[in-house]
């Protein structure tokens, strides 16, 4: 059980690991507390990025008091292993903690670690935190963690279609088949993906410019990566000021795009269609998440919203697992999840 | 404001006129409660339908005791019209009534009147019933105030379709798109419908029974009529024991073949599809609900779901208003209104 001290401290470490100056990739976000014996708040640290500190050495390189008997509070378990920086664990030690409090446990073998050795230290160690903050947590690290288990970055692929799926009319007119809530969010998915990925057939066809714009002008610190797939010629991405890298990934073999774009670092694609690389993927099973923005409206003819799939009959469809239902009026979010994933 | 006790009677008379031996149709479906004044119950009585009492006259005539000063507590305004009966209003003063409750208004102008001749008689008459039961009173007379406005019969057009949008395999395979919980709405459905339209395409598909099977076996008093809807050759419905008639409606237009439903006095249409048939009530303006069970499984290709709309370009787009959205696990069930209707 946290104290409201150390859930208040665990919130403002998982505010502080989310900082959208953090770069994406190929490194966790993670933030740290350290909290004296009396529960005032003795230093914060954050990670930012590959070559900078761990949260933890962040924190405890700016704490001025003494932190005998000291609460850490970690979004993520401290690492064991000699990277840049020395093990974590034993950083904590030396400083003369007494206790930490840890809301995700590490997924990576070679890092993993850290919580054995701090309780072999005589350490009090506490991962029984709240279920929200706990999500929060690993939510952070989405993509970084599905990395470290399957070596390649994680896929959300996002579809706009009308009520009986369709993607544009009969004339190829699609602007705009969803409403402005839709739109905006695709902006919001896209700062949060360090990669948006296209097919060369919407790269003909549209000439997306893929930067993350929200709404209300704001400046996003983060702009994804902008990949098109395919071997064929398109004009090249138009490229406002600020937009992210445009690279071209000549394959029509998503396993191998996806490992070219974590060998780049990059761990989250959002994968904005259209409907053949998308049809690709799926057939692939390189699409971790689906979220499906439901238009209600209807075409009845126009190209469809999703390419040829292999499937010739009823026993072979691709079955999904319906995870969450959000109005975004007038449409709807449908987020899934393939069976297999 | 109603007592506890005509709160309750009210409750009481939406639930006897909701009686499923009484058949759907061209008679509105009405309750009535007889309130002593200290709020015993004297009499209760509905309608049964064309050429049967009222459902006031139905309770007066079961009345033993005296109605001096009661309470008449009824889902719909009594009449005022000479029909096969007198008119109810009138019945209710020659008892010697004092207050009425009135949960919904008549809205054919034949027989509405009620309420403005019960009040200058004299009697007390309170409209303002809680909003659940004016909604009950109104939801179980939906085909016959829509018949009483639009001289046509209500329309639920009824399409189950993949993610994708797909109505079926590329192999012409679809059992089952849907899970059970939305193929025993269906059944649902067709239950409190009093037609089961679909398309001859369908009947040369499918064979379908078209009847109301409820999963457990129930018995289902009032079976729907069994229209198929085409000039070609179909084979004759299956026509299980207990099964509702089965017409042809020789007619490839929409509004024909409501005005033939009408006349044969049935008020609410279930249009089963397919997607021809589907399209082209959606076409003619002549859907008045469309319910949607989605599945969250894709196909990729196959038959469309909705057949041509004629429409070709985005600006034209059939825009409906989604009213609702309710698991059906593992399908979602959408209930949406077309914009113009
Ligand atoms: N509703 C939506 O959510 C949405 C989203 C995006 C786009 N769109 C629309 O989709 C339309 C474009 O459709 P599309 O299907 O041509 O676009 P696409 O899927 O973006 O591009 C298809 C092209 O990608 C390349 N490619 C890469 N990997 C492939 C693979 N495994 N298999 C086959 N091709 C592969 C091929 O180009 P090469 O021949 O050059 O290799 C192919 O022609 C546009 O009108 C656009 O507006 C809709
Ligand atoms: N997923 C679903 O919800 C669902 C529901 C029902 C059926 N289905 C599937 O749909 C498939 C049949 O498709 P379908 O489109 O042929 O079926 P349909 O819409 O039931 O029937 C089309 C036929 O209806 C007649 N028709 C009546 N009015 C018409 C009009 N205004 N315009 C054109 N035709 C009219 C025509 O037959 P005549 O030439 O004889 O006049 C036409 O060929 C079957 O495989 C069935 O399983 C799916």
């Amino acid at each position: 059980m946290l104290t409201d001290i150390e859930r208040h401290a665990l919130r403002r470490a998982v505010e502080i690991a989310a900082d959208d100056g953090v770069p994406l990739g190929p490194n966790p976000r993670v933030g740290c507390v350290l909290l004296s014996p009396g529960g005032d708040v003795l230093a914060e640290g954050h990670h930012r990025g590959a070559g900078t500190a761990h949260a933890e050495a962040d924190a405890l390189a700016r704490a001025t008091a003494s932190l005998t008997g000291a609460t850490a509070v970690v979004t993520l378990e401290p690492c064991t292993h000699h990277g840049r920086t020395g093990p974590c664990a034993d950083a904590l030690l030396d400083a003369g903690i007494s206790r930490a409090v840890i809301a995700r446990r590490d997924p990576n073998p070679v890092a993993a670690g850290g919580i054995d050795r701090l309780r072999r230290a005589g350490i009090d160690v506490e991962l029984d935190v709240p279920e929200e903050l706990a999500a929060a947590a690993a939510h952070l690290n989405r993509g970084w963690e599905h990395g470290v288990r399957h070596q390649r970055p994680l896929v959300t692929a996002k579809l706009a279609l009308t009520l009986d799926g369709r993607a544009a009319a009969a004339d190829g007119t699609s602007r705009w088949i969803t409403g402005e809530a839709a739109r905006a969010e695709v902006h919001e998915l896209r700062a949060t993906c360090d990669v948006v990925l296209v097919g060369a057939g919407t790269a003909r066809a549209d000439h997306p410019t893929l930067t993350a714009r929200p709404e209300d002008g704001a400046r996003v610190p983060r702009q994804p990566l902008r990949a098109v797939m395919g071997t064929g010629q398109f004009p090249a991405l138009p490229t406002p000021e600020g937009a992210g890298e445009a690279i071209t990934l000549a394959t029509h073999d998503p396993s191998a795009a996806l490992a070219d774009l974590f060998a780049r670092g990059r761990r989250h694609v959002l994968l904005e269609g259209g409907p053949t690389l998308a049809a690709a993927f799926l057939r692939a099973g390189c699409v971790d998440e689906l979220i499906v923005h439901l238009a209600p409206t209807l075409l009845g003819t126009g190209p469809p919203g999703l390419g040829d799939l292999g499937i010739t009959t009823i026993a072979d469809r691709l079955d999904l697992d319906l995870v969450e239902v959000t109005p975004l009026p007038p449409d709807l979010r449908l987020t899934l999840r393939p069976r297999a994933a």
